[in-house]
C-alpha cells in the first residue's frame, strides 16, 4: 500500500526542527511492508494543508499529517481537517477527563489551551494520546486513510504504536513484500567499498536484489531490497547475500539494520565478561556518551577520565611529564600510556583512549588538524592507530570515537 | 522569493538518512529573506523526479534539489536533469582535472565511477565542490533557478556558501523582506510558558509580529517574525518585543538565534576569566561532550571524572563511602560532593556534577526513574537542585546536562 507523509510546520521549512518524525515514520512503515511514495513539508496554512491533502488522495492509499496539535496559538490544523472531512468539532468528555487526569498526575496546573485539546473533529476514530494532551484522529475517505497525530516525535511514536500500526496492519494482507536488510560498515570509503565489492555487487542484479550505498561520517550502510511474494525465499536471498559479503570484507562489517557500534561493543563486552574505561582527550567525553547511551551499560562501564589538559592528563591519569615533552600530547606514545593508566584507574579489563587534534584551530605542519592517535589496552597488549580526517570538528570527534570504538572491538574479537 | 526544496533519494523516504540537508537550506534560505514554501522528498525515480520538477516550477522561483549525484550505482538524477532540461551529457576537461586532482592530494585510487562525475549537462553552469567529487549544477529554465547539488551535507554545505547564496542574493532586490527573531528558553514547559506570556503575545498582533512556539526537549524556542519593506523598522519592532519578554522571562532566556547552552556558558567562563571541571555520574559524559563541542574551549574547561561506578566516585574524586551509604548515589549530598571534589582535583574555579536514574531500569519507589540531582561549586559555594524527568534515558540524559549548564549559567551571571 502507497503512504504519503506530510510533516506541517514553519519550523520545519525554515530549518529551526529537524523532521526526525518522518524519518521515523518512513523507517517503520518499510518495515512493515507499505511502499512511502512521497514526503511533503508544509506550512501552518489552510490553503497548502487543504491542497497537499488532496493530491496526496490521488497517489497514496495512506496518508499520514504529522505536526499542528499543539495547545498554543500557531495551530490551525484542526479546523482545516474539520473542513477537508466537512465535519464539526465537538467535546469529547472523555478526552477532556483524560486531560484533567494528565494534569493532575504531573502536578501541573491546567489551562483553557490544554482543555480545548479535547474539541476534536465529529467523523473521525480518536487515537488516545496517553503521553500528552493532543489526540491523534483517524479519518476515511472514499477509500483512504488520512491519520493526523500531534508533531512531539515521543507521542506521536507511542499513538502509532499503541493504536495505528496494528490498525493498518489489518488492511495488507495479499500485497507484495518488499524485504530490507541494511549491512553496517566501518572503515572504508563508499567509492573504495564499491570498488572492492564490485563483482559481488553485479551478482545482486541477478538476484533481483536492490542496493543502495547510505555514507554518513565514519560508516557506509549498505541496503539490500528484494521484492516479491514468498517472505521465506526473499529472506534467504538476503541472507545469501550478506553471507557473500561478509567473506569479502570481515572486518569492515560491524552490525545489521539499527545496530549502534557502542551497542555492538557493549554486548561484547557482556559476553567476553569484560569490564571498560575510557580516556579521552580530544573526543571530550563522546566516547563515554556513547557507551553510556546504552541502557545497563553501568554492568560493563566504569567511567571515564576526560583529560582536556596536559596537567590532568599528568594529576588525573598518570601520563608521564617526560613522555608529553619528548613527543607531544598526540602521540603513539601518549596516547598508549593513557590507555594503559585508565585501565589500571578504573580497574578494568580495557582502556580505550584518544588524543588528537579536533579543530578547526591547533594543527601544525607536522601534525595538522585531523591528526588524532587511538589506542586499546587490554587482555592481548596495546593497540594504537593514527587516524588522519579533515577540518571539521564536530566529525572529527565523531570518528575518532566510532574508531577507537572499532579497534576494541577488533580487539574483543581475538579474546 | 518563493522556494522549493526537493530532497532525492529511498533511503530519505525510509528513514536511513534524517533529512538534515532541507534543514539547513531552510534556515539559511530563510535569514537571507527567502520564503520556503514547500518541501518535498522523493524516490531515485526518473519519472517522480520530472512531476516534482515540473509541479514545483509552478509554485517557485527557485528550486533546490539535493541528492542523487553520488558515484555508485542507485543514482539516476543527473540523466533525468538532461532529460528535462533537454541537454546531452559532456565531459567537463577542467571537472575531470579537478577529480584527478582530489583524489592525488588525499592519496587514494581514482576509480572509472569518480572520473564519470566529470559528465555534466552541457546547458548548466557548473557550481564546483572543492569538498568531493560530485559537482553542483545550476539551470535557468522560463525565469525560474533551478540547483542541483551532491546530498553528502559538508559538501552540499559548501557549494552553497561559496557560490549560490551569492548567486542568489544578487537576485532580491526590491523583495519584501522577512525578518526573524528566536528566542531560547530553559526551565518552563510549553503550555506554562504560553500562560505566563499570554499579555505579551496579545501585544504582538498588534504590533504585526507573527509568534510560533518550538519545543524541544528542555528547550522552547520563540520564533518572532515582522514583515515589511523598511529593514530598521522591522528590526526595531522585533527589538523592542524581545526586550518586553525578557523582563518577563529573565531567568528563562538564555540566547538567541543559534545560541547554544554550552556557547553562552563558554562565553560567560572566558568573560568571568574562570575554569571549570565536571564530574558526571548520569550523563556520562554528555555535558564534557557538550561543552568541548566548542572550538576553543580547552581555555576554560580543564577535564571531567565519569564516574560511572560507585568505586569510582570514592576512588577517582573522593566522594565519602559514608555519605553514598547514608544517602545513596542519587542525593544532594552525594551530587554536592561531586562537585566540590572534581573543583579541587582538576583544580578550577567551577565544578559541576550530576547523578541521577536515566532509565528506563534502576528506579525504585523513593527514587524513580528520572530522578535526577544537579549540583554547582563555584566561587559562592554550593547550589544543588533536584530534577523530576521522565522515562525516556536519551531524553533525561539531554535534559540534565542541559539543566546543570543553565545552573551554572545562572550561578556564573551573579559573580
Amino acid at each position: 500500500m502507497k503512504c504519503t507523509l506530510i510533516s506541517i510546520g514553519d519550523e520545519l521549512l525554515i530549518g529551526q526542527t529537524v523532521n526526525t518524525n518522518a524519518s521515523w515514520l518512513g523507517e517503520q512503515l518499510n518495515n512493515l511492508g507499505f511502499s512511502i511514495v512521497f514526503g511533503a513539508v508544509i506550512p501552518d496554512d489552510k490553503a497548502e494543508i487543504l491542497n497537499t491533502l488532496y493530491k496526496s488522495s490521488l497517489n497514496s492509499e495512506i496518508i499520514i499529517m504529522t505536526g499542528g496539535l499543539g495547545p498554543t496559538k500557531d495551530d490551525i490544523t484542526k479546523h482545516t481537517l474539520c473542513e477537508y472531512f466537512e465535519t464539526p468539532l465537538v467535546l469529547n468528555p472523555e478526552i477532556e477527563k483524560k486531560i484533567i487526569y494528565y494534569f493532575q498526575s504531573v502536578n501541573r496546573p491546567i489551562l483553557k489551551s490544554n482543555k480545548d485539546q479535547a474539541l476534536l473533529p465529529e467523523n473521525c476514530t480518536i487515537l488516545p494520546n496517553s503521553r500528552g494532551t493532543a489526540s491523534g484522529m483517524w479519518f476515511e475517505k472514499e477509500n483512504k486513510i488520512y491519520i493526523s497525530l500531534p508533531g512531539v516525535p515521543y507521542e506521536m511514536k507511542g499513538i502509532m504504536q499503541e493504536y495505528v500500526f496494528p490498525k493498518l496492519l489489518s488492511k495488507i494482507g495479499g500485497e507484495k513484500l518488499v524485504l530490507n536488510k541494511t549491512i553496517r560498515t566501518h572503515g572504508m570509503g563508499e567509492s573504495f567499498l564499491a570498488e572492492i565489492i564490485k563483482s559481488w555487487e553485479d551478482d545482486l542484479v541477478q538476484s533481483e536484489i536492490k542496493l543502495a550505498y547510505l555514507p554518513s561520517p565514519g560508516i557506509v550502510k549498505l541496503r539490500l531490497t528484494a521484492i516479491g511474494i514468498n517472505n521465506e525465499r526473499l529472506k534467504d536471498k538476503l541472507e545469501l547475500a550478506t553471507s557473500k559479503l561478509k567473506d569479502l570484507i570481515p572486518n569492515e562489517i560491524y552490525g545489521y539494520e539499527n545496530a549502534t557500534m557502542e551497542g555492538v561493543v557493549g554486548e561484547l563486552l557482556i559476553k567476553k565478561k569484560c569490564s571498560l574505561a575510557t580516556a579521552e582527550s580530544c573526543t571530550g567525553g563522546s566516547v563515554a556518551k556513547m557507551i553510556t547511551s546504552i541502557s545497563g551499560s553501568s554492568s560493563y562501564f566504569n567511567g571515564s577520565i576526560v583529560s582536556y589538559s596536559n596537567d590532568s592528563k599528568i594529576n588525573l591519569l598518570g601520563v608521564k611529564n617526560q613522555t608529553l615533552i619528548d613527543y607531544g600530547a598526540v602521540s603513539k606514545q601518549v596516547v598508549e600510556e593513557m590507555a594503559v593508566d585508565v585501565k589500571i584507574k578504573l580497574k578494568t579489563d580495557y582502556g580505550i583512549s584518544t588524543s588528537g587534534i579536533a579543530g578547526p584551530g591547533g594543527g601544525s605542519k607536522d601534525k595538522p588538524v585531523g591528526t588524532v592517535w587511538i589506542a586499546v589496552s587490554g587482555k592481548n597488549g596495546v593497540v594504537s592507530k593514527k587516524l588522519t580526517l579533515g577540518y571539521n570538528r564536530e566529525r572529527n570527534i565523531h570518528v575518532s570515537s566510532l574508531s577507537v570504538l572499532n579497534l576494541l572491538r577488533l580487539e574483543l574479537l581475538k579474546i
